[in-house]
């Protein structure tokens, strides 16, 4: 519970509208998108201004009072839980569009700006905005900034964090600093942009950002490829990008995710196959696009892909990428529980992985679905469980241990876009070692001495021990 | 001098051969391509091994001796030169190009190998390498990296900073960390490998890179306009990209540097006119990189172009980009000292800039020409004078910090692809105010909290007062 000298500044400034801290609004604000994971805070607030974000930050570092940054709380990671109670920022009423320049190509936006409505507000100018976390249409900037969320066009067009070039933010002291700007180039100190960028909420509170902007790309086309053989999918990426072509979108759904997909959509997916590819490709030119597209059949043919449908028009492209973004919903379907992870390796080592996944799936004997973007190598296993059965939930933790620790071993990471949060954070060290985790903690130290923002993410009390694994 | 007992150990862990501290060697090393600025270190040694970087940095950081890395000292802002004294750690021998993984597009590098030379290697397979600063003939890659180095395909393509996806870099302690990997996606934790990117080596020291690759564009058309209204070729750089064109290159050059480019080069530039644009445009297809060049043909005529040349082959495209990189070299022959600046503003306010810094020239009677980066802001006022005569070089440097306060008030940094070195570290608050300062002081000693990390670098002992612009 608040202190009631602390409460009542809070509700002097904000108001009973925009400070809240009835039992609603409490439970409403103790979970995100991530399973199995609730802790409730002690008020939610709702800032419109960056000087009210600078006076509650500066209130809650004196009294040592967590702050909890939280933008549509669609992350994976536990990112916006209140694990320690604290005051919860809800940057719903920070969501203005300030700019958009189509001189410099960039736009100034509020954190809680809804990704999708920036996409469209961007594309009807004929610009594009390529981040494309799947959780776009919930989605808000500032939280896609703070987990440095990726998306299905990260191949070609890479992620959030190529496209923040400036941001306004406020330090727990209640300071504001200003990093980058309307600029391509700025090599000015060290690069605050890019460090905050993924920093998830831990540093600082974006209040906001400027974005880079492209044309958009004239032309697109869709193609959905079936292969027998994994190895044959995995083969074909790599031989797409070793054939010098970069698809915008180069996505992977194993048997277990087509079979689950497939009885719940009926889209007409074969369920026989190991492995489907869905294929992206835009561009300016409808030629370019074409050729690029024929060439990747070509290559998909050849390593003998069983099925190859190419999208005749918008409808039935949406209707074949459906099947890819439909993936975690409908899985999410067929069990109480769904555990979607985002292990990530260098795209030549997908269909090990892959493989690798299945193999400790079974050891464990839990259900283990895999998609993702195969372009990039960022594959999301996904295991369907029950919260509920404490022994199940034990077996699909060890499992999940053993997938990062391979992944790593395979030159890989433990977390490709959804960020460390609590979940991952017995595992960061595995990644970034003893020494990594230092430096990130003296970091964490010199943004946030008193240690409010966001505490018990990034950093875990302690690092999990690696499994021995057994070959 | 260093003590007796540490030139003992380098001596004996090195050998003559790479310890050496004769006072040619010194002088040598005593400075880099920014002008009136030398200063002696106390040893030069050149390490073959992560090992052995990791013994000497310990043995510094134990003795409190200033380490300065060291790759061709090509940079302009005084990034190489030991104004403290110490070690300086030439990184020549660590030169390797260790992999090139044409399944997942990336580069291995050791930091001494030459830029234009891994261009070349890359090239040879199909690939691309964008970041082409102009030094690259001489530079390094690990230069460019501590540097944050641009070029001149950065709008359309970023900087060294935007392909750089892992590192391997050895901190003062002797502790060696890998940040990145071979990974398009990667949000484990803080991104260390974008901050260290352009951190001018008071970090840590870069021991291995690992840098993301391009298919090659197959096609590159050249143009060059003239234009006799300075505000003509600026409207004409916001039209382009205003009509969703993004050239590969689009630089400027204002009439002072025309004149005196022609004049010693004799390549037909109309010297009557107030500026040129350099337009390169590159792709997959033949048709399309026609098409943007002529949209741009059109809008440059509209603007009232009074003179457009398009090469016919590679040797006129070669030609006509040579007037554009042999401005350095060029301005460098009409005096004695030549001064390079890279103020940096967003596109839309390049007009405004160029003409505010002719009003600063006129101002403080020095000589300024200015070329450069249109199409990302980039621009680099050069100044023509003469370091003994004192009372010039106050004027210049008078007239350099209103350039710096005007590109800062436009909106833009006071460098874009330079870095802070010594050269502008007096002006780093102007750009990111007090508490950017100390958040970037935090971090110096997160990484060094003995200091000895290229000391006197970025941040200055006093700050830079403001000047009174009088408009």
């Amino acid at each position: 519970m608040l202190d009631s000298e602390v409460r009542q500044s809070l509700l002097q400034w904000l108001g009973q509208e925009r400070f809240r801290d009835d039992q609603e609004t409490l439970v409403t604000h103790s979970y995100d998108a991530t399973p199995m994971l609730q802790s409730l805070p002690d008020a939610v607030v709702y800032p419109e201004t960056t000087a009210e974000v600078q006076s509650i930050l500066r209130l809650a570092n004196e009294h040592r009072i967590p702050i909890v940054p939280r933008g549509a709380a669609s992350n994976l990671c536990g990112g916006t839980v209140p694990v320690q109670g604290g005051i919860v920022v809800a940057m719903s009423r920070m969501n203005k569009l300030l700019e958009l320049d189509t001189v410099n190509l960039t736009a100034t936006v509020q954190p809680g700006l809804n990704t999708k409505k920036f996409h469209q507000e961007v594309e009807r100018r004929g610009l594009f905005y390529p981040p494309d976390p799947s959780s776009m249409v919930i989605s808000t900037l500032g939280g896609n900034i703070m987990e440095g969320a990726g998306g299905l066009r990260g191949l070609k067009y890479g992620t959030t964090k190529d496209y923040v070039i400036g941001l306004e933010a406020v330090l727990p002291s209640g300071e504001m600093i200003r990093t980058g700007g309307k600029l391509y180039k700025d090599v000015a100190g060290y690069d605050l942009t890019k460090l905050l960028v993924g920093s998830e909420g831990t540093l600082a509170l974006i209040t906001e950002a400027t974005l880079k902007l492209l044309p958009a790309p004239g032309v697109r086309q869709t193609m959905l490829v079936a292969f027998a053989d994994i190895y044959g999918a995995a083969r074909s990426v790599s031989r797409i990008v070793g054939a010098r072509i970069i698809p915008a979108t180069l996505e992977i759904m194993d048997q277990a995710t087509i079979r689950v997909v497939e009885d719940y959509n009926h889209i007409g997916l074969p369920t026989d196959v190991q492995a489907i590819l869905l294929i992206e490709q835009d561009g300016q030119e409808l030629e370019h696009v074409k050729k690029d597209m024929n060439d990747i059949k070509n290559i998909c043919a050849a390593e003998g892909a069983t099925d190859i449908r190419m999208a005749q028009d918008e409808v039935e492209a949406e209707q074949l990428m459906m099947a890819r973004r439909s993936a975690l919903s409908t899985l999410a379907r067929i069990s109480p529980t769904t555990i979607l992870e985002d292990a990530t390796v260098p795209r030549s080592a997908i269909a090990d992985m892959i493989l690798a996944i299945n193999r400790i799936a079974e050891k464990y004997r839990v259900n283990i679905c895999t998609f993702g973007h195969a372009g990039d190598g960022n594959l999301h296993p996904t295991c369907t469980t029950d919260a509920r059965n404490e022994e199940e939930i034990h077996r699909v933790e060890e499992a999940f241990a053993e997938i990062f620790e391979e992944a790593i071993s395979l030159g890989g990471t433990i977390t490709g876009e959804h960020g460390v949060g609590t979940v991952k954070a017995p595992y960061l060290e595995w990644k970034v070692g003893n020494a990594g985790i230092d430096v990130m903690k003296g970091i964490k130290q010199v943004f946030d001495p008193a240690g409010i923002m966001n505490p018990g993410k990034i950093f875990a009390k302690s690092s999990r021990k690696r499994l021995v694994i057994s070959k």
